[in-house]
C-alpha cells in the first residue's frame, strides 16, 4: 500500500494519478507518441478535480514522459519502454568491479563491531560502561552549542573548531605536556579517522610502514588496505624494539603506542624513544604516536609523549573514546608544522570537517573544566576495576597465568602457562558460551610467536560488582576439560 | 609558567621536580652514571615531602631516565644526549615526502571554506541560514538519544544506526518513492564523505571518471585526488547531454546529478535516463546520483531518483545539510546489493561509523514526523526567499540578465548577457567589495564555454527582508562602470 507523506491529501492523490500513468508508459501500456486522455476527460473518469490531474500531467511533463501541444491531447514522448521493476528484484552481476583499494579491503579478516551476541560478561576491549558517560555534562555542553549564535550555518573549516582546537591545545600541555600551536591541532572522526588521514598522506601502495608486533588490529588493516608492506617489528615489556627495527630508507611510516604498547602494555622507555626518532630522521619518516589511552595511569604520572622530543617527525594522535565514548567519533591529531596543509587538504575531502555542535560540546567541557574532573574520576574508577579484576585473576589462577601491561590503560594482557595460543580460539569459544566474552591474542600478531595462550581483557566497561563473577565463571571453564576435547 | 591541572598542588609539585629533572638529563646537566641526590637530600633541598620526590623519581624511573639500586642513589641510565627543545623551534625539513595521492590533493585548486571575510549580503551556496535551524526539536532529539539506555558503550556497526536507517527507508519511500532494503542504506558523514567512499570503492588512479560539465567542485576534487582520469560531459538545460557520453568501456564511475543538476539546475528527462542507465549497463560502470536537494522544488513535485529504475547500477546519496544544516556531517547512500559489503568495510577503515547520538536524533526526528514538517516548513520559506529573489532580479536587470534553474533548489544561475566570462572574477570581486558575495560559475567548468559572464546565487541563508537590498547593492556595482576599469 502507498504511504502518503503526512498533510497531503490533494497532492496525494495527484501523486497517485502520476504514479499510475508513468507506470503505464514505463511498463509499455501506452507507447510512444500514443495519446493520454484529456484532463478534463480522466478528471471526470476518476472522479477528482481537473486541476489534479494536471497537476500529475505537469509531473509527467517536467519528467519528460509525455508532451503536449497546445489544445491537443498529451502524448506519449517516452522514447522506447523499459520495465520499472525494483533494481533489487532483478538478477544481478554478482561480481562488482570495484578498486585495487577495494579489493585489498575486502581481502582484510573480517572485523566488524559489533558482535552480534550480548555477553553477561564481556571483556571487550573498547567498550566504556554506558554508566560511566557524563549524560549530564554532555547535554549541558551539546544544548549550548546548539543555542550558540550563528549568523549562518556553513561549512566550516577543515582542521576544525577554533574553540575546540584553542581548548585541546591548553589542556594538552596540562595533561600530556605537549605544546605546540593551535594550527598545528587538526579534529578528526576518531583516531580512526587520523590513522586513515596519515595513510593518505603519507602512503602509497608498495610504501613500506613499520607496525608494532603484536599490532593494534585496525591500524594494520588501514595499512593493508591502502597497499602498504607492513614491517612488522617486535615488542617486548618495553614496546618496539627499536633495535629491530628496519633500514628506514623507503620506509614512509611507523606506527606505535609509546605511552603503552598496545596490547602488550610496554612503556617505551626514553633510549628508545630517541632511537625511534633518530631512526625516522634518518629516513625522512614519520612517526604516528597513538596516545589512545594516555589519560589512564595508575603508578605514575602521564609520560610526555615523544611528539615534544620528535624533532618534526611524529604525528601526535588522541581520542575522547576512552574518556566519554567511542561512539562519539571524537579525536585530534598534533602534527608537524610542515604536514598541516596537506592533512587540511585531504580532511575536507574526505567529508569536508567532523560534526560541528559536538565538537563545541567538547570545547566547553573542557573549557569548564569538566572534561579533566570527569576524566579523573574515570581514572579513579577504573583503577578501582582494575586492581578488582587483578585480585580476581591472581586468586583463581594463581601463577597459572602472567598479566602484563597493567600499570596504565583499560586493558591487560593474561598469558596462560599451561595453555598453547592453538587453544586460544577454543578456549575463548568455551567462555563465550558461558557468557565471558576475552580476546585471543593471536589475532593481533602478523605471525605469532608466544607458545602460550594470551587474551586481551578489557575492563572499562564492567560493572565492578561483576568482575568477580566473571573470572569465576572463566575459571570453571579453564578447570573443566571439556573445552580441551 | 606552567599551567597545572586544577587540583592536584601535590602531584603539581612533583611535576615540576619531575620536569626539571628530565631537562636537566635531557640537557646533559646531569650525564650517564652520573648520581642524583637521594630523595631524602632533594626534599630537604627543596623543602618538599619525600614522598613527593619520590614520585618524581618513580616518574623517570619508569621512563627509563633513571635507575635505583636499592639504598643507592639513583644514577643516570639514559643514553647520550639530546636537547628537548620544541620540535617546531628548530629547522625542518621544508619539503616533506607525501604520498601521491596528498601531492595530487595540493595541486587542486584551494578550495577552503569558510571564506573569512563576513559579508552583508552573502549568496554563497551551500549555507542555510541559522534561523532556520529546528533547535528545539533538535535538541529535544539529542537529550533524548543521549538519556537512551545502553547496556555499554562500544563501536557500532559501519552502517550505522540501524533505527536511523529503519527511519531512512521508509522516509526515502515517503518523500522519493524509493523502495530499498535497510540493508542497502549506509549512514554516512555527509555527501562528501559518501563521493569519498564511491572513489575508494570504484576508482583506481587512472581510471576515467564521467563528471558532469559544468560541475559541482567538491566532487571534482574528490576524483582528481584520486587520481581518476574526468571526462566531462557538456550539460544543457536538461542536464548531461548523454548523447555525449563517451564509450563506456573502462569508465568507473558517473556523477550525475539528475533532479537539479548542479549548477545549472536541468532536470534529466526520462530518455536521458534512460540512456544513462542502459550506458552504465554496457560499461558495466557505476553511477552516482547526488540528490543533495530533491527536498526543494516548488512547480512540481520531487522526481523519482535515477535510482529506482537504476538496475543496480546507480548508487544514490542523499544529505541533510540542506534540510537541516550543512555543519552536522550527515548523509546516507542507498547502494546496489552486490557493492553493500565493500562500502561496509571501506567505512569501517575510514572512521569506524558515524557519530551515534546524532544518527539517533536525525532517527527520532523523523520517527515522530518532526523532520518531514520541518522540511514543509523549509520548502515553504525557500520559495518565499526564491520568489522575492527572482521578482528583485527581473526588476534590477530585465533580459540583461538570464536565470535559469529557478524550479527546485536553493540556487539558481543568473547569466549577466553583456558581461563575458573573463569579467566574473574582477566583477564578483567588486561585488564583495560593497558587501555582497556572489561566485562565479567558470569555476565549476573544466573548460568554460559559454562566453556571458555567470554567477552562482544561493538563497537558502539570506533574511527575506535583506534580499531586496542586496540586489540593490549588486545593480548599483553592475552599472557603475568603475569595476570594469
Amino acid at each position: 500500500m502507498v504511504q502518503l507523506a503526512k498533510g497531503s491529501r490533494k497532492s496525494g492523490a495527484t501523486r497517485r494519478i502520476y504514479l499510475s500513468l508513468r507506470d503505464q508508459i514505463l511498463s509499455g501500456v501506452y507507447d510512444t507518441g500514443e495519446k493520454l486522455p484529456s484532463s478534463r476527460a480522466l478528471a471526470g473518469e476518476l472522479g477528482v478535480s481537473r486541476t489534479t490531474v494536471t497537476a500529475a500531467y505537469d509531473q509527467l511533463i517536467s519528467e519528460g514522459y509525455i508532451q503536449v501541444r497546445q489544445g491537443a491531447k498529451p502524448t506519449v514522448g517516452f522514447e522506447g519502454r523499459h520495465t520499472c521493476t525494483r533494481p533489487e528484484s532483478r538478477p544481478q552481476d554478482t561480481t562488482p568491479r570495484v578498486s585495487a583499494y577495494a579489493s585489498r579491503a575486502m581481502a582484510l579478516p573480517k572485523n566488524i563491531s559489533p558482535e552480534q551476541a550480548v555477553l553477561q560478561y564481556d571483556f571487550r576491549y573498547g567498550d566504556v560502561a554506558s554508566s560511566d558517560f557524563p549524560k549530564l555534562a554532555w547535554r549541558r555542553a551539546l544544548n549550548a552549542a546548539v543555542l550558540a549564535h550563528r549568523e549562518r550555518l556553513g561549512y566550516e573549516h577543515p582542521a576544525g573548531s577554533l574553540a575546540l582546537r584553542r581548548a585541546l591545545q591548553s589542556y594538552l600541555w596540562r595533561a600530556r605536556g605537549i605544546e605546540c600551536d593551535v594550527a598545528q591541532i587538526i579534529i578528526v572522526s576518531g583516531s580512526q579517522q587520523a590513522l586513515d588521514l596519515c595513510a593518505r598522506v603519507l602512503v602509497d601502495a608498495g610504501s613500506q610502514v613499520v607496525l608494532e608486533e603484536p599490532c593494534y588490529a585496525m591500524a594494520r588493516n588501514v595499512m593493508l588496505a591502502t597497499g602498504a608492506m607492513p614491517v612488522a617489528t617486535p615488542c617486548d615489556k618495553d614496546g618496539m624494539d627499536t633495535s629491530r627495527l628496519p633500514d628506514p630508507t623507503g620506509v614512509a611510516l611507523a606506527f606505535v603506542t609509546p605511552s603503552h604498547q598496545f596490547p602488550l602494555g610496554g612503556v617505551l622507555p626514553s633510549g628508545r624513544r630517541k632511537a625511534l626518532i633518530e631512526w625516522a630522521i634518518a629516513g625522512n619518516t614519520y612517526i604516528i604516536e597513538d596516545d589512545y589511552d594516555g589519560e589512564y595511569r595508575y603508578d605514575v604520572r602521564p609520560i610526555p609523549p615523544l611528539w615534544m622530543t620528535g624533532k618534526g617527525r611524529v604525528i601526535y594522535v588522541g581520542t575522547v573514546s576512552k574518556t566519554l565514548s567511542p561512539t562519539l567519533r571524537l579525536g585530534y591529531t598534533v602534527l608537524p608544522s610542515t604536514l598541516v596543509e596537506t592533512f587540511v587538504r585531504c580532511k575536507q575531502i574526505t567529508d569536508r570537517h567532523s560534526s560541528s555542535f559536538e565538537q563545541e560540546a567538547l570545547a566547553s567541557m573542557i573549557d569548564t573544566g569538566a572534561y579533566e574532573s570527569h576524566v579523573r574520576k574515570m581514572r579513579r574508577l577504573n583503577a578501582e576495576r582494575r586492581a578488582v579484576f587483578l585480585n580476581a585473576m591472581a586468586e583463581a589462577f594463581g601463577d597459572e597465568v602472567d598479566i602484563v601491561g597493567t600499570s596504565a590503560g583499560l586493558h591487560i594482557v593474561a598469558w596462560f602457562n599451561c595453555l598453547t595460543a592453538s587453544d586460544e580460539e577454543r578456549f575463548a569459544g568455551c567462555a563465550r558460551q558461558e557468557g565471558v566474552g576475552i580476546y585471543p591474542i593471536s589475532r593481533l600478531f602478523a605471525s605469532p610467536t608466544d607458545q602460550r595462550a594470551g587474551f586481551i581483557f578489557g575492563y572499562a566497561s564492567m560493572p565492578v560488582a561483576l568482575i568477580g563473577k566473571a573470572v569465576e565463571k572463566l575459571v570453571q571453564v579453564y578447570r573443566s576439560k571439556f573445552w580441551s576435547a
